[in-house]
């Protein structure tokens, strides 16, 4: 059988692991990659079924970007492994307990108002991210991230503009836009949850301090919903497993899919 | 690049395609088996989704039959293919454009009457089909098909039952399944089409006569739709190509589920 490390421990068993530096790097990278993949996919169901052309327009934009920050992170990832695997194989050879995104992005689109509630809320915290890490220690995720931060702030701008338009629209706009809120909110706390990942490439001047990242996330999604005449969500119980790999049954159905032509070709070139 | 024989032809290039007997007999069987592999996948959705567990589990049992006779094809045309291929390789490594499966067994299940009036119009062909191949020339099939036949029996009766109980059902009942009747009618002409495999099966004394199937079902059809105090749809036109190896969109996401372990894990060994 292929590799299944790691595929049937436990959460607990997941979470002792011990890493090392170099290692916790690659995770971190990948991480970051996964994220990007997975949303880009999930956006890009919105291909031809936007509510409008321009917006179909928008969103799609919106997963190419996403797909290509994936593709550089991936090609950084493969560098550091030394060449033996290319940005391809993470995209299209792994299995779902290697992907390491948070569930939120992998969860199904829903309607307009559902996707544009988890966009707004992982775009602002995607642009306080980006900021920190075109600042840090490693010279590659910088150059990534300052050519992301660009796009990604343009996203943001354009998810918190829907979020207002929705919130202070019509009162069936604004119902369904708050549901949409009160439904993902429960899926945003990943975002913020550290690992021995994060610890190490903390200590390494990479990762950001998540606490102050969280705050300006939390100010920022307060003062956006405020405007749109929206409550803001009260923190509870957290959604938690995609950062150790352990996801939801949406997961495979998105690899199955995005997955089947390299599969079906493997050895297809271009 | 795998193989794409054929995948890049036009509808009116693969009709004229000439085959020996012996090629038109593993598409026959071929044939046989993607019918009973993609109806049995779709079926086994109602997995713990029924709307009662009696029916969950009879409509999963129906889906195993279905599995369970692919695989008995299936190993059949690997024999004829001389051995290199086994089984599993027809189901999990062939592309879109190589299952000759009729189109109505691909489209999604919709409602359970939706599923109930699919079944009900495949299962009373099925049933008359077998009737034939039991006596056919090819001992092979016909013992395969001697096997079936008692369990194909059985999902006749019970998807005819529903169909009566819908039918006469209450008013909503009543006028759903007609609904899902006028919906699938269109979808019911494939399976009385023949092509030149059938040509060939015929003259070999393997293909019974389609049009008397075509009589069989008809009538079949009109005397349980009386009873269910419904109406019979009127032959209109027809949709088309299943056979020729081209699909709806919806073989792709079935391949891609079904297919995805088998996939990611290509020498993986039980």
């Amino acid at each position: 059988m292929g590799e299944v490390k790691g595929g049937w421990m436990t959460t607990r068993e997941l979470e002792n692991q011990t890493k090392t530096t170099e290692e916790a790097r690659l995770e971190y990278i990948l991480r970051l990659a996964d994220n990007a993949l997975v949303l880009g996919h999930r956006l890009s169901e919105w291909c031809s079924n936007g509510p409008v052309l321009e917006q179909d327009i928008a969103i799609i934009n919106t997963a190419l970007d996403q797909v290509g920050l994936a593709r550089n992170y991936y090609k950084l990832a493969a560098e550091i492994e030394g060449g033996e695997r290319d940005e391809d194989y993470y995209a299209y050879r792994r299995d779902v307990f290697e992907f390491k995104n948070i569930l939120m992005l992998e969860r199904p689109n829903g309607h307009w108002g559902d996707t544009i509630a988890r966009q707004f809320l992982y775009d602002t915290f995607h642009f306080f991210l980006l900021e920190e890490l075109i600042k840090c220690n490693d010279q590659d995720i910088a150059a990534i991230a300052a050519k992301a931060i660009k796009e990604v702030a343009y996203h943001a701008q354009y998810s918190a503009e829907w979020i207002i338009r929705l919130g202070d629209g019509t009162e069936e706009s604004h119902n369904k836009i708050q549901d949409s809120l009160n439904t993902i909110w429960e899926w945003t706390g990943e975002m913020f949850e550290t690992n021995e990942v994060d610890d190490l490439m903390r200590a390494a001047g990479i990762a950001p301090d998540m606490d102050e990242i969280k705050t300006l996330w939390h100010d920022k999604v307060a003062q956006v919903l405020e405007i749109a005449t929206l409550e803001k969500p009260e923190d509870g119980w957290m959604q938690t497993g995609g950062k150790m790999g352990v996801h939801t049954q949406y997961l495979g159905f998105i690899l199955a899919e995005m997955q089947y032509y390299p599969k079906t070709y493997p050895n297809a070139k271009w």
